[in-house]
């Protein structure tokens, strides 16, 4: 007889580890009834974003299930991160295929240090039998007057982005065996492997960046389709340095070509990238002190598009660039 | 070149019969940026659940995708009446094996109609390639101190259900073209038809039932599985009247020995549960003015299980019933 789902949802997710990683203040009522309660602080709102984590085309096969969840939730916090917004709690739906206890038991694990590392909390759920599909819906508050939005960057603000791009398609390709550069040493393929599959939201930064940066969102389907993203939203055009895009010292293995091609079309960095209106660049000392690897990469102008400047002067971005196409994580 | 996500979920998802079916003034920011946000009137509690549909192997090959739609946003919209909450919002995250434009055609329009009739606005979703997969997951609004949980029943309440059942279970047998009774009209078959694949949750005596009942959940693993989260959450037993059960005229087309089987073991008839104290029961005839269709089928008494009065007198019941196993729709 299969495990019954109540007794699922007791067993692997009823820990404390999940249940109060976040803040436990907001929850009225958690998991095991037909609704969760929650409330965000007076005067703030609840920022909501709901992502879903399949095993596509170009996955590794050989992960590990508390990977896959550690993922699943640092992905869908970033979108928390990228509005400026306090992570509070999350709902996990898992469609599963069969019931392996092992497999449950490492992906449980993997979301307590997820929930852990984000202070989120594990507020309700729900599992189904079909084809593996992770859903993680989660919650965050904010002011309403700080939240950091996609369309209201205005020209002449600063375009920064809020650490190295290029790791997440380099981490793939890490975590897909594929073949590797001779001179990537066995420390920076383990960097890479765990920014594939550990990904840290920048929850921190996202909270300085609340009432302060004038738009922003994460890097999610690449550089120049985010930046895009944030462009159209906002009615300007984005110059962007390619000389002072930031990389990781591990990407540096790879052919200045790859590299490139990364860092402008690769997904799933989940950095932030955000203007930051002039006045406010006092801002950036303050957070390289506070150990924020911000980078100024270039400015919002008038007009449309993306403009990219590889060495001869800014040139119009004629293609989305990053993976635009219907495969590819999302938004709210 | 595949249609991409972004121009999918506005082509499809947003419109205004959508994005404006529920409180608009609930939400601040909608469609379109990493995240939405979204805020509980002052006094009230955000009540969140979370529900993913998924083709199973006892499930309607030939459907409709608006009734596939309306069905699952239905399902999650029962866990806001089974609390007692108002309907606001609910995001859509939405994993699809291609992307079928006639497909989506429906599927949005179904969703349409379901989000008119329970009055929630569409706020935010994710779409993703992959085996198909819905998820739903739903925001509605509550006092705190109204809340109707599991947990507060006590011995002497009334134990009432809010609707026929059964209904659920034949429906699936008619969108499955099984064997049907010959006394079957084309009426009845319609009716049970739209019963499975367009269920109303009952959000407005969900309303009612808010800071009235003392307990309640909706029925959709079948009444005896749910009482027994009921009695189980309330640490009581429950005694019910198998003569007092109320089915549809529909329903009696097939013998009682189904009926019975459909009655307390079928699934997914999102009818409301509830215990009613005796102090309370004066509600009975207010609401039966007000057209709802209240039945008393029982009542809690101190002890655990559930016993059943199949005529002989109060027998308890030795096995869930309802479906218990992994496969099942569920709560938060």
């Amino acid at each position: 007889m299969p495990l019954g789902e109540f007794e699922l949802i007791g067993r692997f997710f009823r820990n404390p580890a999940l249940e109060t990683a976040g803040s436990p203040e907001h929850v009225t009522l958690g998991i095991g009834d037909d609704a969760a309660l929650i409330a965000p602080s007076v005067g703030k709102q609840l920022v909501v974003s709901t992502d879903s984590l399949v095993l596509g085309t170009h996955f590794p096969a050989d992960y590990l299930p508390g990977n896959l969840a550690y993922r699943a939730l640092a992905a869908a916090v970033s979108d928390l991160a990228a509005m400026g917004a306090r992570p509070l709690s999350f709902t996990l739906a898992l469609t599963l295929p069969e019931v392996d206890e092992h497999w449950l038991q490492g992906f449980a694990e993997g979301l307590a240090e997820a929930a852990r590392d984000h202070r989120i909390s594990l507020i309700g759920g729900d599992t189904t039998r079909g084809p593996l599909n992770i859903n993680v819906t989660v919650f965050g508050e904010v002011r309403a007057r700080n939240v950091v939005r996609r369309a209201d960057a205005q020209p002449g603000d600063l375009l920064c982005v809020g650490g190295p791009l290029g790791d997440g398609a380099a981490g793939l390709a890490v975590a897909l065996q594929q073949a590797l550069p001779d001179g990537l040493s066995d420390q920076a393929r383990d960097y890479l492997f765990q920014r594939f599959w550990r990904p840290r939201a920048q929850c921190e930064l996202g909270l300085e960046l609340a009432g302060v940066a004038s738009a922003g969102l994460d890097v999610s389907d690449g550089l120049l389709a985010d930046a895009r993203h944030l462009a159209t939203a906002s009615d300007l055009a984005l110059h962007i340095r390619l000389a002072d895009l930031p990389c990781s010292d591990a990407l540096l293995a790879w052919p200045a070509e790859q590299r490139r091609e990364w860092m402008l079309g690769g997904g799933d960095d989940y950095v932030l990238l955000f203007t930051l209106p002039v006045a406010s660049s006092r801002c950036l000392d303050v957070w390289a002190s506070q150990g924020f690897q911000v980078t100024v990469i270039g400015e919002a102008v008038a007009g449309s598009g993306i403009w990219l400047d590889a060495g001869n002067g800014y040139e119009q971005v004629a293609q989305p660039g990053g993976y635009q196409h219907f495969q590819g994580s999302s938004n709210a």
